[in-house]
């Protein structure tokens, strides 16, 4: 592994944002989902959370259950404000022994206050409980424009709903080989102007510390006008690339990461999307090549894209592996 | 056809974004609209739609009608909870013999507390009835929240209210000819900064296997200040055009599609908005001009643009067409 | 003034958007507020409106009271179809021989309908004005979120916050003259990356027939990095100057319009925001120049900016405008 | 200080967007805060304010009292105005000798009118109140709407999140030394494609007028792909650097401000954001450098970045500053 960078001409990146010191960070440096794996610590957790961000990016499930508990929660609160000041100033709400009930009363009401449906079979007296309800139905309207501009929010998130095949392959090429993965809009959105970007990370030894080097990985095609179709990326493994003659054994040995950083302009929204993932080692599909995932309709009048075929793949030979290496390498190399 | 990318000296261009496999592909690429005419399956229907661009894009008699019909399922859902419930439970509705006036009185207490009107006439009493209700009138809220955040997007989606000429015309152009369109902003927005963009795809056979070729049609004006007044797109059908040399019959013949896009910046909500169209051979009209669509008003003191005379044409004799073919172009030929 | 456009080795540019045929033109181009000096026809009034954009544009008092007239006119409606199922139908309401105190309680019934209010002490019953009033607050709650979005809207449209100089002057610079105008920021918001482009537009006799010609005036800084304090354009009339060589009166009797153009970015919202306005001959001052607009605070810990100033000037000797002309410009007229 | 100018080749610019001439200027240019250090006058206060830039960059507990100020505000106007109608139009309050029992009764009913709960309990009669009545809850609507928009806009409002060290530090670097200052993100928000800025402003003696310079500090690396991690800015103080050859107390003793400005792209909502500040010569530490501030977690599988040593930093012998004047630097100086 020593010597896997003087193999290649390419000239690795400073700019990535990653650090070089491998022994400062762990594990993958960015998860399949496009997040960075990295935690935070030093300042509060209040403080280190944009609640925003959070609600916006949480599953759907996730986020009508907290409003659902939020709602709950504050019913309860104002439930127990009510019972305190007596449910007796709660016009309509029989006194009983049954504290259970009058508190189920007291809820009810907080929740017709809050919602604003305010009935009135149950209405506020006296100034207590009158001004707590007050308040209460302001702060009804101020969390229903909160939740409104959260569910819009979310609802007009720029995402680019890109799905990527599970595997990159490395798939015969013209003459030669080429990095490949695959990815598609799975939704009726309509992107163009993608464009791709792809970056190596490895992990070598130099001089008896591990670093982490970075490089690009040029695309044949890294700019395209519409993406309509399915999109496959293809990096060629020519001289060029810092991938050129690694046997299959050497790239998957290595703990190579290919981050890919996908952007895109939605036609129906005008937004710039992006979407972004990386594969690792483990992911890698040594000689292999992507069946083709469109067809023409049955009755010809338009094009049929298979979505569940993104991933789909068959072995395919690569070029010889043994070919002797060139001149200019074994000079490289020489240099060690 | 076999020797039509012959006859010219541009090249074909590989990041359309559509594949190259004409058996692929069926019909027309892009609908007059811009959508792509294509469509996706092998993913289940509801991850294959976002519901946001799906009704942000519907009709306005669509949209509403959706709102109505959804409104009138949820108060008939929550109508059978509370006839389920009894509506002994709805203090103010009589018992009665007749099950749809019981549900009558059900269904439109659910409406008063969906949108939380609540005029109390009808009230919940006991425990089930209090807690659905307090959870429709939440639902309410919600759905309340998601209906401003939808109309709100539909308002605000950034859209360039163009409408182009229906056909497209082969015009005499200084000594020769050129492929023009006209497009004009029919509302009162105002654009600046506009850019056009015009790609061809032709059908060719090659080798006996038919692919899809696309070339960029360079324009005499690609980019203008101010969208102010309409805006002809030319095309000069010159030697370095893929449409050099070609006759009326052929251009005719040939299964030719213009896609069109254009980019723009809205002056008065500062966003990026574009539109697309697209043109097949049978939109274009061989030898004709388009007339002026613009002129000064009555008195003077402004500029009249008349948007019903867009596509207004009249016939235009083009310079001869059987010139001699070009030295080069012959010797092109003669590669085939 | 046919020799005009022969005096200065500037070309003419032909992507202003607006057209060369002077006759079809009316007026100035670009009115004071930034708005093109055009109407259209020829498509219905209500296709050729985008309501969004008039809604957002209209004067805050206008907008308001369109609210309110909506608001009434709705009532109206509804307080009608009320009275004529009958206002017996409205529980609360007594039966009276005035029918102005009828569609008064029907008018007031469907506006706590339509806020969602629902006092109670008016309240539906029979099938069918329950049907209507559940009509009217699934109506009412729509309207809300379109005001929502409506007011949000208007809220949060970018906007630049500019004031222009209400003239622009020729004033002394370095050695020669400059056509110069000057700008600022009049609110809290806070301008970066701000761009300045200038645009004259004259029109000039070409073979007997009125042409406009559109030309770029080249600024000495024609992009600062923070729009903080006041900015005054300078286009330096050199000889690479479309102005140059003309007299005081030779500039005033041309019917020239300068239209100016700033694009920057708000700090606070990261927004692209934009502004654009024009001067026509009228409103140039010859040989004046800007007073200074800011100066140190009293305590000396701040900038104060005065913006009362911003079209302060005071009279400045040129210098002399009778130098010969230059061997070059001779030799450019003698071509005519 | 006078010479400060000639010891270094690089240039000053021009269009730094604030103005040379010292004497006009007080105080820093840029708070730590990054707004400018300047005031308006001139125009009345609310032309000078725009609202909403001011309430969406209110502190959060000072807006929410705001809306209850303003809350309390209205409706005390509007218990006024039934009051003076008479609360004998409103049903359900008893009339009472004791004013302020009235007054409160009106209080509550005007709170439950313009939050729409309506009860009911409390109803309004007769031709006036229920003129007024309509009037508020109409009122509450749009104040609602506004209140929703000013919460999303709050919400929504791209912010980069970004902390930076109190410190600018003069490190050892390379052979030499640099200026150098460090930021991160602290909350889970990402940003990518980062672009930093640095500014150097100083006000040096021109000819026995004090004038302000502008120069920019070109950075060692001045984009970077990923802000996932902290970063450095690193400016080199080469022959190139207009602080070159400075000793610790002409540095100090220059007051000096260094403007930074970051512009990067938000994955998640696909917004620019940026963020701005600024040092002063008394924020500026001679011979330190930071400490490493992350590390691999416990577990190996991923990194830890701690936010509350942004600013450690530990002390560091700086080369030799007293090594010769380059002969270039030599001749430039004897230029004076």
């Amino acid at each position: 592994m020593a010597g896997f960078t003087n193999r290649h001409r390419s000239r690795n990146i400073d700019n990535s944002g990653f650090g070089v010191n491998s022994s400062a960070e762990g594990g993958r440096l960015v998860n399949r989902d496009g997040t960075t794996n990295l935690k935070k610590r030093g300042v509060p957790f209040w403080e280190r959370i944009s609640i925003y961000h959070t609600l916006l990016r949480m599953k759907r499930s996730h986020f009508f259950l907290s409003i659902l508990l939020f709602y709950t929660g504050i019913n309860i609160v104002f439930a127990g404000i009510y019972f305190m000041i007596g449910v007796h100033n709660l016009s309509g709400v029989a006194h009983s022994e049954n504290v259970l009930e009058e508190v189920m009363a007291a809820f009810f009401f907080s929740s017709q206050t809050l919602t604003t449906v305010g009935y009135g079979h149950v209405a506020p007296t006296g100034f207590l409980t009158n001004a707590v309800a007050s308040t209460e139905s302001l702060l009804g309207i101020l969390a229903f424009a909160v939740v409104t501009g959260l569910i819009y929010g979310r609802f007009s998130r720029p995402r680019a709903f890109l799905m990527f095949s599970d595997n990159m392959l490395i798939a015969p090429y013209k003459e030669g080989k080429a990095l490949m993965l695959r990815l598609a809009t799975y939704k009726n959105n309509h992107l163009t102007e993608a464009e791709a970007q792809m970056t190596l990370a490895i992990h070598i030894n130099d001089d008896g510390k591990m670093v982490t080097r970075f490089y690009n990985l040029p695309l044949e095609i890294a700019k395209i006008n519409s993406l309509a179709l399915s999109w496959t990326l293809v990096h060629a493994i020519t001289e060029e690339s810092p991938l050129y003659q690694f046997s299959k054994e050497e790239i998957q040995a290595s703990k190579m990461e290919v981050m890919v950083y996908i952007k895109a302009f939605d036609d129906h929204f005008s937004n710039t999307v992006q979407q972004r993932t990386s594969y690792t080692h483990s992911e890698l599909v040594y000689g292999a090549k992507f069946q083709p995932m469109f067809e023409r309709s049955a009755d010809g009048n338009y094009t049929l894209m298979e979505l569940n075929k993104i991933n789909a793949y068959e072995a395919a030979r690569l070029p010889d592996e043994l070919a002797p290496v060139s001149k200019l390498q074994v000079d490289a190399a020489g240099d060690l």
